[in-house]
């Protein structure tokens, strides 16, 4: 039973969850869909109420019913490498490759259609209240009188993006900023704007979640930090990233919300106030996690590897194309 | 309790719909969320573990929590009429939308995140087995000897898109079509190909599923058809659409489909052979039901607005942000 990784070629985090796969013979197969259809190949035969699929990248060619699992880690545009490469062939190649695996049975990191609702910042907002964690007061919107009460009921505020990261090559993340005293909101009417009351933190949290193991890691805010580096991603590094216990309240919550979300994995990010509430930010199904192993030395990519490479059952209501929750 | 209908002003199938509805007082909201955020407004606020959401369009603002559904009807791109429009305001705002409907409780025709999955073709096939329809042989490769192979244990083959639709504006069909006898598979290689073994159809079969409603539609194939026109949509039409009663085992099959993909609407096309047999071909789950309605005088735009309009309860795992079979 083979684990199959969807991922470019240079990629140092798959690297080292590849490194453990290896050490417990795992057999893992790398592909790129990028490199569909020049040096990557799928097939896929419905005859007579029966599946059988082939995939081939890199010289190796394994079943899809021989998957029992596929991370989605870094999957490059279908077909972008092809000789003759079109929209149209990129749609034709995403189509083929994600619907012929979406009814293989394998066991998904993260499932597709999971992911992609999960990316949705205000759906994260509000299945984080559902699931019981402190969401800060947050505003999205179009309307500048909105943006106007908003800012008058909570006067400390940061603006961030909706989505994330702009929509270029390479993708480009953009800060969270504060928002000064005083701003015309006027503009908040040409594009939607996400404002939120400023947690004054002491501390930054990632909490990777890997399947049902938690792993929280800590950064201090030092005490003469600028207030205005809300980001952490763009703030001066002074203090590590520490290993930290998750409070067992918080651990029920965020186990809630992978649960409703069918994710597998998730990267939260949470911001420690002066009392010690962790206020949820956000929960990115495909972050990082290279950088917190490096610095604290917490095995995320062994558990990687554990879940991935768990012989356990596959998932039958996933062969029947259903969902079930990820275990 | 509001009907919300997301597509563009010209949009007569939508019309059909909204007379119904205004014929028995629902309150209908249509919105395009290329209008955002120009004659298009959202708004939606996080405080104390609540939500309120609100939206504004031709005038007319409703709060979120008051929507009983959304008909995904033909969306335009979002913001794609916006004063400055650009790919980061489209994201933004896409983000934005469907993020903030997501987590509204409102009941999907149809779910985004089962939509996306159900639009793809191997997953539709696949599903369709488990779900005990009859699919006729089907390979999707790009190995030329998998092609090879498969047109010597099934001669009589048709090709077809796997994606459907070419990716252009206005979106293009690419009609199904004959394999010649003899043909050369080599290009196969060049691009994911979907072989599949020709039905010699006696008629086509359009179903269209709303909730738990089934309307069937039968086009004869006139005995002097000439065999290579394949694809009823480009075939010279010398035979009308009638009703046709479903068989129950048939039916059964159906409803095991759309559950199974938590569908709420589905358009299924059948291939009906000399035994009567009902081939599964494919189930759009947004496709087109205005020319069966005009040439059968099924009520597919009354139950659709009968759907939409049903009081009953809003879902309260959806408001968790959990997916729920469609009832």
């Amino acid at each position: 039973m083979t684990v199959l990784i969807l991922t470019g070629e240079e990629d140092v985090t798959a690297d080292m969850v590849v490194v453990h796969l290896n050490a417990s013979g795992v057999p893992v197969i790398r592909l790129d869909p990028a490199d569909l259809t020049a040096s990557a190949a799928l097939s896929g035969e419905f005859v007579h109420g029966a599946f059988r699929g082939h995939l081939s990248s890199g010289g190796r060619l394994v079943s899809m019913s021989g998957l029992r699992s596929v991370w989605v880690r870094r999957p490059g545009t279908p077909a972008a490498r092809a000789p003759q490469p079109s929209a149209w062939l990129t749609e034709e190649s995403a189509q083929s490759l994600y619907g012929l695996l979406r009814g293989c049975g394998a066991r998904w990191m993260n499932d597709p259609d999971a992911a992609g609702r999960a990316r949705h910042k205000p759906w994260q907002l509000r299945h984080a209240q559902h699931s019981g964690l402190p969401v800060p007061a947050t505003l999205i919107t179009t309307f500048p009188r909105a943006a106007r009460a908003f800012a008058e009921r909570f006067p400390d505020l940061v603006v961030k993006p909706v989505s994330g990261a702009h929509p270029q090559e390479p993708p480009r993340a953009v800060p969270t900023s504060r928002v000064a005293p005083g701003t015309d909101f006027d503009a908040v009417a040409y594009g939607p704007t996400l404002l939120q009351r400023r947690i004054a933190k002491r501390a930054d949290v990632r909490l990777t979640v890997v399947g049902d193991t938690l792993l929280a890691a800590r950064k201090a805010t030092p005490a003469d930090a600028d207030p205005d580096h809300v980001d952490v991603r763009f703030a001066p590094s002074g203090t590590p990233w520490e290993p930290v216990e998750v409070p067992p309240r918080l651990a029920e919550a965020v186990r809630s919300y992978v649960t409703g979300a069918e994710l597998a994995y998730g990267a939260f990010d949470f911001a420690e106030d002066a009392d010690g509430t962790w206020w949820f930010l956000e929960c990115n199904q495909s972050g990082q996690f290279g950088f917190v192993e490096v610095e604290t030395g917490q095995p995320i990519s062994l558990t990687i590897a554990q879940w991935l490479g768990r012989p356990g059952p596959r998932e039958p209501d996933h062969a029947d194309g259903r969902r079930v929750p990820v275990p």
